[in-house]
């Protein structure tokens, strides 16, 4: 029989902690084997918030197969936790249930735990591990450990364009740039957000639901509108089931209550030239335990949050055309120095369909 | 032992054909090996034009090394021919040798070979089989498949570009977009041209030597000018060492007398408009034995070349930034309607250092 190494028990584990990344939200997405006698024994990842952890599901699982977990190992993507938040410490939960070795792939950033669940592990006894596929267990909970160490959402940008650069023609003909195979990636991203955000400028254009369609799904990420004015009109589709977050600049009483009844909220974050403080949402976002913000909006706007060094990564789609003299992705000024230039990394590049997908991240973010 | 596979010898001739991608010229790049006994005997490539062909060569390879290639099998990446050119034909030079078994990689386009090198090889009592690794084939030789289809080079036109497609500030800012990975990978795709061509906005701006220099090479594309109005001054880089091929729409006599003595090449191809006739230009360069050619230029010349359906395909390196209001790569008019947009397919994606290689194809030249 060939033996598991810790490495491959890991990435199942992994594996297990994506099959929460539509759902965890705002807890972190995590996956836990036990593995005993070189068998995996039990297997868990973390339900939807306020429900049971990865740990403590993995446990249940073992016990539910009738497997005896005193002395097995446990794999988990994220270091146990130490403390009492909405449910007991799975530390604790280890611990009690005679688990001999815990391998974590990486520490927790919530300051709450931060090593000390690895700790409590080991003044009971337990053999701990750490890391283990860090880089991996980083990448899954990327908006978590954003959050839990500055108080802001990961920002992802997505933008749709031509190889030269283009999403739009002047008069706004824009709907078939991508492939269909692209347009349905384009949902998946969508669905491991926490929530999806867009300037009334595509509001008022597109009239975009801005739901996960393209498969089925339990929660839809929290709908955010930058919208200085209050232009929403009452019967936007982002409105309906459920309501949205209107971002404004202006105060109108009546437009308010007419977009509250609505079922929208109104949240007023203006800046000192009458337009939506860009960075101040992104702190309002943290502080409402948003981890991945996705951004689907137009160029103006892209180009405001860029440049005002709220996004952190771009996930652009490219088409094998080109458009010629038409709209760009993001509106940014001209510059007269080259060293002035936005600096990313290219972190991914796959095909989808006939298009590619980069993801590109900010240098001032890696 | 292993047996060597029709597949694996193949590969090795396209591996050997490979070693003549920059000295060919006007002839196809070409490998061939000798297997007997399932053991390679001799290898060789094609030699540059009015020497030996790749069969000779490996003919040549095995006699010098002792080895009887009576009864061998030989792989050749392109039907061996038929016809006397600069060189015998090698059809014959296989039978006389007493090659049994003859594997061609792709038929000969050349209307004077077509199927009759096979065919004059199995008359003289040779197995033969073909198609084998044929698209690779016909990769390593594009250019010169399309010349002898159609009479016309295969045209590829470099770009580097920011993520957001610009090529260089309004001020004209643009040495260092991309990294020096994908500038020294550019060289290897002029060195593999049989010309390069650029324009005289390029020429005037950055006076470019238009050379291979990343790395050693025994033969420097051909140099082409588009100069409609012969202002390319006679202390141009491009026009050192050999001279360039200047095209032009306008006629001066004193000019052409200038630059003549200066060592170019002028020739005057004028479309009614005034402006040097593109898609004339390409069918002289095909008369010219032109099987690939290299473009680097300017927006507007690259523009002009795609609306003209001179181009077969883009080759864009794409560097991890944004230039934001600057430059773009390609000079082509607003579409009302996208239905008119120009449509390639990716057929090749490779990170270069930090920038990103996309190889894009017009679909018209699929």
């Amino acid at each position: 029989m060939e033996i598991l190494s810790d490495q491959q028990a890991m990435q199942l584990a992994l594996d297990w902690a994506e099959k929460g990344l539509t759902t965890t939200t705002p807890n972190p997405r995590v996956g836990c084997i036990l593995v005993k006698n070189n068998q995996v024994i039990g297997a868990g990842f973390t339900q939807p918030a306020g429900q049971a952890h990865a740990e403590v599901q993995a446990l249940r699982d073992a016990q539910s197969r009738g497997n005896d977990v005193r002395g097995a190992t446990a794999y988990v993507t994220l270091e146990p936790c130490s403390h009492f938040g909405r449910t007991p410490p799975c530390a604790d939960a280890l611990i009690e249930a005679g688990i001999e070795r815990v391998v974590a792939a990486i520490l927790d950033p919530n300051p709450q735990v931060a090593g000390r669940g690895l700790a409590k592990l080991k003044a009971a006894g337990v053999a701990v591990q750490s890391p283990l596929l860090e880089a991996a267990a980083y990448e899954m909970n990327i908006g978590f450990f954003k959050r839990m160490r500055t108080g802001l959402p990961w920002v992802r940008m997505k933008a749709a364009a031509s190889l030269d650069g283009k999403t739009a023609l002047h008069n706004n003909q824009s709907q078939w740039i991508t492939g269909p195979e692209a347009r349905a990636d384009g949902h998946h991203w969508r669905a491991r957000a926490c929530a999806i955000l867009t300037g009334i400028g595509t509001l008022l254009e597109d009239d975009p639901q801005l739901t996960v369609r393209a498969f089925p799904v339990t929660r839809q990420p929290k709908r955010i509108i930058v919208d200085s004015k209050l232009q929403t009109p009452i019967t936007a589709k982002a409105l309906q089931d459920g309501g949205a977050l209107i971002v404004h600049a202006q105060r109108n009483p009546e437009r308010e209550a007419e977009l509250i009844a609505a079922g929208a909220e109104c949240v007023y974050l203006p800046n000192a030239h009458g337009k939506v403080d860009l960075p101040e949402l992104m702190r309002e976002l943290g502080r409402r335990e948003i981890n991945e913000l996705h951004i689907e909006a137009g160029s103006k706007l892209n180009g405001s949050l860029i440049r005002e060094g709220c996004v952190d990564e771009l996930l652009v789609y490219l088409a094998p055309s080109l458009l010629g003299d038409a709209r760009g992705m993001f509106e940014l000024p001209a510059l007269t120095d080259l060293r002035d230039i936005q600096q990313l990394s290219f972190h991914q590049v796959t095909q989808i369909g006939a298009d590619i997908r980069l993801l590109a991240r900010f240098k001032k973010h890696a």
